[in-house]
Parts: structure tokens; C-alpha cells; sequence
């Protein structure tokens, strides 16, 4: 599969493609700025070498290039830069899944934030994409920390929310690919509790002093 | 340490007043009406002989009365309920701690429901006890499916939210007494993630049909 990763020069978007490209995905890392794209894309077929995996296609660009490229987009930016990101992306996007990964964190990181609109980020990203692609929320509750590490195992879920089970089933299956469980977690509605739920990860990493707290889900 | 559990005849209250009665608490079933209150007492001493374990000071009566004899107060009313029923033992709570259960869900219980408030339960409980009593989020993903069997380990982790340490560390004892793990998640604002977190699991429940899924916190 052919995914592009807005912001992808970013911790959580490079680690995300960097698992991905070593499970045989095309990566199209996409930032800013062309050239901060294409040197992060350097980097991660470095690291390919050197694990060592065989070379795969990783190319870097502008944002807009590698949506237009992709089968798939994942938006990994800083809350902020959300909404102008998808702008500059829209069209390029129209009818093409987009996952999201955002989670919004205020002043104090360990403390849940609340946008004004009252909704989730991957909300407002289905509202500014009305019409033109569907968004499932995913890999909120995922440390970067040790997906560089391929032969780390990963002792977290990730949470997906979205309308469609076919998009869902999607995401599931790059979750197993980045060498995580995917747990469909209902509605789009409800990536408000998973992007809450970065801010009580945040505190847990504080409180007991450790990198990168997660969550299983049981009883599944 | 005896304990006031107001809205104690439902099933989430009840089970947990029975583990910790089993634990060797006094347990004080408030209800709106006494009579109530009172049977639901009579029915877990029953419970505690068919264990069969010692019996223990099990009351029943109404919230406030229940309220005045307690060290400290759980809520686990619906909340529709939460305002009137803290309304009414709002002066008996001074001092005390009060722990709230409270999650609240709308007409599409696996969806995160939104407060007009824009605050969590928890939060809405603590404006509304300003200077009387601190209040502690806990418990709120806890399914009632397999409290009364006291055999059954739960397979599941407590968030604990709120402002002071010494409170938190008060639930997390009461989670430790009821066979559940406690963790610290910060301040009480959290609770918004913890009480979204169970329309994520009853939607989680419906996809996967499963009775009961719950959360564990990997990596502490």
C-alpha cells in the first residue's frame, strides 16, 4: 500500500512509517518542506540498512506531493497545524481514506484538553473533509518511544474509531503490519475519549516515572 | 472504613459494596428510599453467608443518613441522578471524601455522550461540593458482570483521578480491597477521558460481543 504521512518528519509519523516500510509498505514521507521530506526519507532507508532489512520505497516531499502519490494518508502534525494541513491537502485527498493520529494537548500536557468546538480533532478533520474522504482516528495512545525498535514488542492496543468497518479493517490491518493490535472502538465520536486519553497516558508517564505507559484492552 | 454507597442498590454500587464488605469494611447502602436501602442490605449479608464469609455490618437506608455515619461516600447513581442526589446529602459530606462511579452515556450508550457543561461528571461534582468535599474519579470502567463473584479475578485496571495524593491513595486501597488495581491518572479533570472511556467500552462490548471489556495500563 502506498502511504503518504503528513508530518511525517515527526517523531510518532516516522516511527509509524518506519515499521510500515520494514513490512514492505511504499512510504511517502511528506512535511513542509520537500527537502525536510526527502532528507527524513534518507534517513529512514539508513535505518532499513542498517537493521538490516532489504531497501524499500520510501521517497520524501511537500505534503500536497505525497498525498497525490498515496493510496492512503496519515496526518501526523501538531494539533495546531491540523486544520491548515488538510487545507493544503484537501483536493488531493478526495476519496481516500484518511487516518488520523492527532491528539490535542493543551498548556499542561497531563491534563485532557478541550477543543472549543467541544469535539474530537478527528472530528474537525471529518468536518473540514466533508465529502471528500473519510477519517478514522487511530495510534493516539502510542508512544513513539520504542517503535524505532523493530524487535521491541509493542505491550499496547490501539484504538480505532470510524463510521465504516471496511475503513476500519483498513487501519487494523496497518496496526498489525506496525506489529500492534487494533481494537475497532466504535464511532468517530468516540476518538474524543482515545485523544482525551493521551493527556491520562501523559500523567501516568509523570506520576509513576516511567517512557511510555499504554492500554490493553481485555475481555476481547 | 466505613462506607456510604449512595445509589448502592444498583448493580455497580452493590457489587462493589460487596467486595468490600467481603474485604471487611462496614457498608452503609444509601437509597432514595430507606426501605430500599435496607433490602439491598439484607440481600448482600445473604450473599456474604452463601460465600460463605463472616458476616459484617451491612446497613441499608436512605443517602443522607447513610452519608452522616460514613468515613467516606462513593456515588454510583445515573447521572441524571448526580446533582439532586448530591444535593440532598451535601451538607452531611462535609469533610468526607466522595468517590464517584458516575459515567454519564446518552441515547447511544456506545458513544461518548457530551456534557452541556463541557466538563466531565466528576468535575459537574465538584463545582457543586466546593469547599465541603473533595471528590475522586474511580471505578468508572469497572463492568458490574463479576463483582458478586468473588472468585473472579478482574481482569482489569482502576484510573484514579483527582486532585490530592493522600485521597487518591485512599481509593487506590479501596481498589486493592475489591481485587482491582488502582492506578493514579492525575488530576481530576482526567476523568473526562476515564468516563468517555466507557461508551468506548460498551461500543467495544457490541462489536466484539463480549460481556465485559475493560482496560489494563501496560508499561508501569
Amino acid at each position: 500500500m502506498k502511504i503518504a504521512i503528513l508530518g511525517g518528519t515527526g517523531d510518532e509519523g516516522f516511527g509509524l512509517g518506519f515499521r510500515w516500510a520494514a513490512a514492505g509498505h511504499e512510504i511517502i514521507i511528506g512535511s513542509r518542506q520537500a527537502e525536510k521530506g526527502a532528507r527524513a526519507a534518507a534517513d529512514m532507508q539508513a535505518r532499513l540498512l542498517q537493521a538490516p532489512l532489504p531497501q524499500a520505497p520510501i521517497t520524501g516531499t511537500d505534503n500536497l506531493h505525497a498525498v497525490q502519490q498515496a493510496d492512503v494518508a496519515v496526518l501526523s502534525v501538531p494539533y495546531g497545524a491540523q486544520a491548515a494541513t488538510l487545507a493544503a491537502v484537501k483536493e488531493a485527498l478526495a476519496g481516500k481514506l484518511l487516518v488520523t493520529v492527532v491528539a490535542p494537548t493543551g498548556e499542561k500536557a497531563a491534563r485532557v484538553h478541550r477543543l472549543p468546538s467541544g469535539l474530537s480533532a478527528a472530528e474537525e478533520a471529518q468536518l473540514q473533509l466533508e465529502g471528500v474522504s473519510r477519517v478514522v482516528a487511530a495510534f493516539q495512545n502510542i508512544g513513539a518511544h520504542h517503535l524505532l525498535e523493530l524487535d521491541h514488542t509493542l505491550d499496547c492496543d490501539v484504538l480505532i474509531c470510524g463510521e465504516k468497518k471496511a475503513d476500519k479493517d483498513v487501519v487494523a490491518q496497518l496496526c498489525q503490519d506496525a506489529g500492534l493490535r487494533g481494537v475497532n472502538a466504535g464511532a468517530l465520536q468516540n476518538a474524543q475519549a482515545v485523544e482525551a486519553l493521551t493527556a491520562v497516558l501523559i500523567a501516568i508517564n509523570v506520576i509513576h516515572k516511567v517512557p511510555g505507559a499504554g492500554i490493553r484492552i481485555t475481555g476481547i
